[in-house]
């Protein structure tokens, strides 16, 4: 029996697909099923293509409830800038959850996965960050600090913005951006000094692909959330071990992928002052956040927000007269 | 920048993929590469849907010298043919060797799985039939049975062909296919005993999802080839242990993968008669075949083969006004 798939592209997507409040909402119902214990999320498949400087990496996950779920192949190849192409693309593929058809094949390059991340960093600002944030920190100057940026101010509504980078230059075009986004409703600085940022702020987000603490405990104060994004590999790091363990509150989006992938990889024999927490239990029960309290969340990606995103694409693109269709 | 990406159908595939001995030709040379250990093949990405009696199966490969590598999406749902869809489909992805970018889209419902699969069966029996092959005996009776009977004969003109399975009725329906398919050429024939079948056979080929043994140790004899293709997954067997532990050659076409997923998963303390040696491994030296002898060959299917078919594929559409192409 022959069925119908259709191509979307970038630019159809993001015509659908935004960075809102109800993105955060998305998340939290699914990091709240992911929580219940019947998602399934196979390990990731990865393959580094040493001899072209490249990598890929597969996900997927079924979320019971969901129409449909996604396989997300995200090719990363290191040498392309030096063509002309970006480091970064992939798509999604989604297929009905019922019958496994593929229904739709989304050419993203990587826009959904941007989208979600974002939003999951969103989520974490409105369980864990003091309730009044005056002041935020981004470290990094990429697309994730442009949209971890805007994704906390869906949920804390700051005057401030302080962004530090490694290379001026980058930070200088960060900081334009996302002043040109804000408007009047944020003072967007550099901050050169990333010690008197985080001393600044009450809430700090760290989008890099660091291998090595950014962050030192001694800079920790009363009513500091972190998001902690970058690391989701082995090897990379954000925070210093010692920030885990002083914090009041660690939570992380899986813990069996931050304990190889994200900062908890790290903690080197130090104990957590409290145990781990999920983002999924966090947004089932009472929130732990107190307003004097240093939380932390640990964020590596998860095929569940995949899944999640995929089916919001797939279900506003419905009645639009977008992509190209095959009958197959 | 902006890239082109084309969606290929089923149909279209079948207009430039075909199962002949230059197929047979390119597994050769994918195996031989293989064999060598440059190939890059990361094990399986597998996930059970249990509530929707389904699975999905993600592969790859990279293979050194080719312009590109797939990804394979494989998903089989079997309460669909209650609901008229049929169990499998599935599609590739198709990327640029030196770039990762996306360049097709093959929505081939697993046709390019099944001509590789066969066209491996075919390069087992060109290296380790005997040299004569009068009768061929096929264990099932789906597309397999059809494709490596196929396959088999493209590389031993036998002129008599034994069909066994299960449901009477669909294994009049194969050898009515087959007997179409060959014509004058070969005279098919029912075989409800699959003892005689074997006795009769000098290539015999078992084609099923069987989870017990179909043929027995007593059942060999001297001039006497034994593809069992059937068994990729934990708990799945076609051939007796002893089977294995009498054969002369025992050859397969990944040893990580045969010692789970094929039949060597049930050797059970047994010893093999003389080494475990890869598909790869024969093609690159001068073949163990001697005409007197007992051989098998356990294929549970790569990477690597989907990685070459798909290469080919898309070389062989580059000529043709065929697909449905996006710019994204």
């Amino acid at each position: 029996m022959a069925s119908n798939i259709t191509l979307y592209t970038e630019a159809e997507l993001k015509q659908v697909v935004r960075l809102d409040r109800a993105m955060i909402d998305l998340m939290e119902k699914t990091f709240a099923t992911l929580a219940q214990g019947t998602v399934l999320m196979p390990p990731i498949l990865s393959m580094d293509i040493h001899d072209r400087n490249g990598e890929i990496d597969v996900k997927t996950a079924y979320v019971p409830g969901m129409d449909g779920f996604a396989v997300k192949i995200s090719p990363g190849f290191f040498n392309n800038p030096a063509l002309g192409l970006p480091s970064v693309n992939g798509l999604m593929v989604y297929f009905a959850a019922e019958t496994g058809m593929v229904r739709a094949v989304f050419l993203d390059n990587g826009y959904l996965t941007d989208i979600r991340t974002a939003a999951a960093g969103g989520l974490a600002a409105r369980h864990l960050a003091p309730a009044q944030v005056d002041t935020a920190g981004v470290f990094g100057t990429g697309v994730q600090a442009r949209l971890q940026a805007q994704a906390a101010h869906l949920e804390r509504q700051f005057r401030r913005l302080l962004i530090h980078g490694r290379t001026p230059e980058n930070a200088a075009r960060c900081a334009d951006d996302l002043a040109a986004h804000f408007g009047d409703a944020v003072a967007v600085e550099i901050a050169d000094d990333p010690r008197s940022m985080v001393a600044a702020s009450q809430l700090v987000i760290t989008t890099t692909p660091a291998r090595g603490a950014l962050i030192e405990p001694e800079w920790l104060h009363p009513g500091l959330h972190i998001t902690a994004m970058g690391s989701d590999a082995e090897g990379k790091q954000e925070l210093a071990p010692a920030v885990l363990a002083e914090a009041d509150v660690y939570c992380c989006d899986r813990l069996s992928q931050v304990e190889t992938l994200g900062e908890l990889q790290h903690l080197h024999g130090l104990t957590l002052k409290a145990e781990a927490i999920e983002l999924g239990d966090i947004v089932s029960s009472p929130s732990p956040r107190q307003d004097d309290a240093i939380t932390i969340a640990d964020l590596t990606g998860t095929g569940a927000q995949d899944t999640a995103i995929a089916s919001h694409a797939f279900a506003a693109l419905e009645d639009k007269d977008f992509g190209t269709s095959v009958v197959n």
